[in-house]
């Protein structure tokens, strides 16, 4: 059972990717009380809209507006409450000094238990490597008594977790956990609906929760499970049990 | 919380193995109510007990002897119960279709929620990876319809752990989940002093329970833990939450 | 454009592995005019017949009839004449001396330029990684002057290629190749249809045909690829230009 | 055959480094009526100029212009006419945002089917792994039409390769494709003599050529090749058929 | 034997890193006459004094002296004199082209036959991958005739190792080279004592010392050896023999 | 300095094998005065005899017995006086419980401080794979107490190295150690011109040793290496200094 006490930090570097690869995961949190926060650190304006440049006059702000849109829905379909948007410039995003010292202050404001963010290696995309280096490297400094931020404690060691990229085998990914979302599938499948100009990514990202799901039960030998969603580790699992 | 409908099972190369890298993890399980079982697949005459060996006038007999009395010993520091010694000759163990179909019918027989054995490489033991291949294969075994043995129905899929072979990093070993043994380590260390023997294995393995102890500290940021045993998987964590 | 003088040679661990995994592919060289033949090593019956077993009443030999019965539905569908019935016991496959004979004569008969059959790892399946040793032991020895089999002169060296696994990730498949099927996925799903016990793996290898063409159009940017099936490679591509 | 239409592009860290690497391969896609273009990041002064610099009173100038000279010589002997010399400072070799967009416009330009360039580790120079990370970026951004540079339109992805480096293992590479090199390997070899400073060089490149070629005749059966190259892949080959 | 004639050079990220990693090393090189120099990059102020920050009323100045007091006791234990102190800000250590340049001129100052600091992967601090990259390379600059820096000549190419992160096997860390330290063990305890704060470090990196102790007797047969440190190598080893 | 006491033993699966991959290495440590021991396990009649079975009316016998001759020149060049032909079966080579007790006596007798043999993968010779494991196992099994026999005392751990196969990149070769073989490579080649049938192979491990002498040099800065050999690790350096 998921604990009501539990915070969940996700960092998408892009509008929709948090919900094509943990859309699921972050409703079946929320749904069960658990508390959970996103930042969305760029709009995907030039990395991630193709599809709405092909629409005649846009501008970068038309996309990144409509983008703004779109993510809305989407939250509303998740139900999730607590976001933050970065607005940077994505393709490439880069990080400075004030970006860091921000994400610092952000995992010690929330505190996580998890983070969920991009993992280290994206043969299609380097804005989600440097996003998982500049994540991983903010969560050392955030739990540092050292890095001082008044006003900002300490956080503790989170579990820290990468999203599957979109080709996974030629990225190195490795599905070091698999999450039941069944009963949150439904939700995740509205949210991603919400982004109608990427109709292929909606079936892509539908028949791979139904393709992880068939893992899940070959794995576990539990035939509930129907759809899943799939994370690396970047830390081995800590407990007073075999999971 | 170790639940105490759970089945585990463990299967050992050699009469000490799952001493040294599960002892903790064994005890454990049992102090909470559930139900383990062990096969000790060969004595280790000719491959483990080179300090019996140094003894004179010891013979196959003799040294199986030995090693039989502080397996006991050890199994009754650990409260193990539950216990098969089939006896091999080892260095080098080698397995035939009746050994196949006897594992076959132990695990469904034992029908376990989680296996621990040896990891698919050493690179000072054939005997661990022979091992380790076995089990492995009698377990995919184990659980398909066709494989029909009278008396024995299909078992389901269990989670497979690896043992932390002696020298790990150049045995490609990564420690997939540390398992917390403070409540049992004082066992532990009464069962490793049974192999009397081998005083250089106590001390290294003692070491070992609290540097992953360290390790569990530092990837969870949670103090209490003080000894632990680390495993890797063979198959990803299929759950409703993240671990 | 696929040469009508092209041997393609594939062998199938058990009865339907070459359908969910080359089925399309097979189907296209045929359609193109190319030799294609095909040896099932089993039928699967202890190891992939879950399905049939649970209906009342089966033996051996009826799962192995209606097995063979599903199979021939399939061929008839993707028009495979070329096909020879081994009918080893499976789970687990086992080769002997003469079994390794009979596949160099198999090769040095066929003089395939390519070869698909499974890759190096599974991490379900030991039948898998033992028919994958098999076959590329007996390519070795077909293409070498000094293993002598009267009749059976020497092979030339054939371009290897692995199937993908069910789980590709903890299988370290990469697919190093993607072949477009869409002019014979409608054979494909035809042939898929004939297992109709199995319907689980029927959606799970259509989406999966779809995903692969997802990445062949990413890849390529070509956007007419729709369903594809991708391939491990045994060897470098040697060829005058590059692919 | 190599189709007349095809768009091949090739940046090169430093002045020689195409040469050893790529110069068979582009001779020949010249020879056959493709078009070729080659970046040349930097004339290498610094970091792979040892053996001018062993002259007296060299300076930066000096160097350079040595260096261009035998680069104009080279390019001459395999009849490369598209070239742009960057003349960026080596060791180490930094790029900002806007080298990004040269890049960038620059393979908007060209359109490659191909692209050639340095792999992404290299255990000797930095350099290279720099350039192979740069190169790749842009070509992410180059397709993407977020990215809107006036009078650039979008490129269509391409099928990207990395030169073999100096000492191949140690910088895991592995030789995705062999590129038999014979009917230009003399062109090859004019070409490399151009480096007159740098003979051991010269005799190390003629026998790696050799050396590939028996692999090529090795893997493919084919005994007409004599010299070859090869180049690791930064993604899954995708096409009609297996190759 | 340790050649009186032989340069060592080890950079380390932090105050205390070259004590805990190859303390026994350095101080065994120092006793058998070797030029032995090392730099200390920071003093890990924000990073590694957790300890010490745990006291009221600290500042970065009064850390940074807490620290350097350590330091220095723990050189003499070892009897380190040549050292340096670039006191560069930790959490994140980030290097601009005048610290490039400051190694460069350091390594052809020292003409180092071995260079010792961090490994490339540490998944737990980002300041140690930063220094294992930027050494790496100043190395390759320092030995290039074409990095002209008034007043320092070109140095030799040395033999490069990496320190043992603190987790090793999930830093993909393998200890390709094992260093018996057994007669400076002592030295490196003594040495190891002046960092009070960091008990639980002490503790650990004494059995760190024991356990590959341990692995120097299984790997060699030699039951000398006590205490030994372990190092990854950058290149392969050359010489005149099998070592 | 090679130390006259030294004992090398080095276990080859075909006939020339040891030549191709160790020759100079072997003559070096003969020329020195350490002592040398060789196993051919077969004489390759039907796996690397190609070109001696171009030739009209030969028979298993004719083409062992031109092996055997060709052996025997090689063996005067490189000064090899003690040798052991065991005359198996290749393509396959396979290995009993007798042939394991054999090679067992046969360390214990040599009692050798270092071991060539072929490296763990070959991608194009099963033989030289199963032979790794063979002589792996039986230095396992060479070392313990407990496997008794009589006449034949425990030896000690040796120092394992495997051999370059013939391309190294797809086995998974990396050169761990790089031995100068400038003073035999004389010696090395008159040995190789013994298989006269073998011209490509000649020239090519001619090259070979250039290519490793290339590499040495430059791994080392040492300009008097010219010829070399390298080779694998199956375990880590253990020694009282850097090397």
């Amino acid at each position: 059972m998921i604990d009501t006490n539990v915070n969940l930090l996700v960092v998408s570097a892009h509008a929709a990717d948090f919900v094509w690869r943990s859309g699921g995961t972050m409703a079946k949190y929320i749904k069960n009380g658990a508390n959970v926060s996103l930042v969305i650190l760029s709009y995907g304006v030039r990395g991630e809209s193709n599809d709405l440049w092909k629409q005649e006059g846009q501008t970068m702000e038309s996309v990144k507006k409509a983008r703004h849109a779109e993510v809305e829905q989407a939250l509303m379909q998740l139900n999730i409450k607590n976001v933050e948007f970065w607005d940077l410039e994505d393709y490439k995003l880069e990080f400075t000094r004030e970006h860091m010292e921000r994400m610092v202050k952000k995992i010690r404001e929330v505190r996580p238990h998890y983070i969920i963010t991009h993992g280290p290696k994206d043969a299609f995309n380097p804005d989600h490597e440097n996003v998982s280096k500049f994540v991983w490297e903010a969560s050392v400094l955030s739990i540092s008594n050292g890095v001082k931020i008044e006003g900002y404690p300490t956080a503790k060691q989170a579990r820290i977790f990468g999203f599957e990229p979109h080709q996974t085998e030629i990225c190195d990914f490795k599905p070091d956990v698999i999450i039941d979302i069944t009963e949150t599938y439904q939700q995740k499948e509205a949210a991603m609906q919400c982004f109608k100009a990427q109709k292929h990514l909606i079936a892509y990202y539908a028949d791979r929760a139904k393709m992880r799901g068939n893992h899940a039960r070959r794995c576990s030998g539990n035939s509930e499970y129907k759809y899943a969603e799939s994370f690396s580790r970047f830390y081995p699992y800590v407990g007073g049990e075999l999971v």
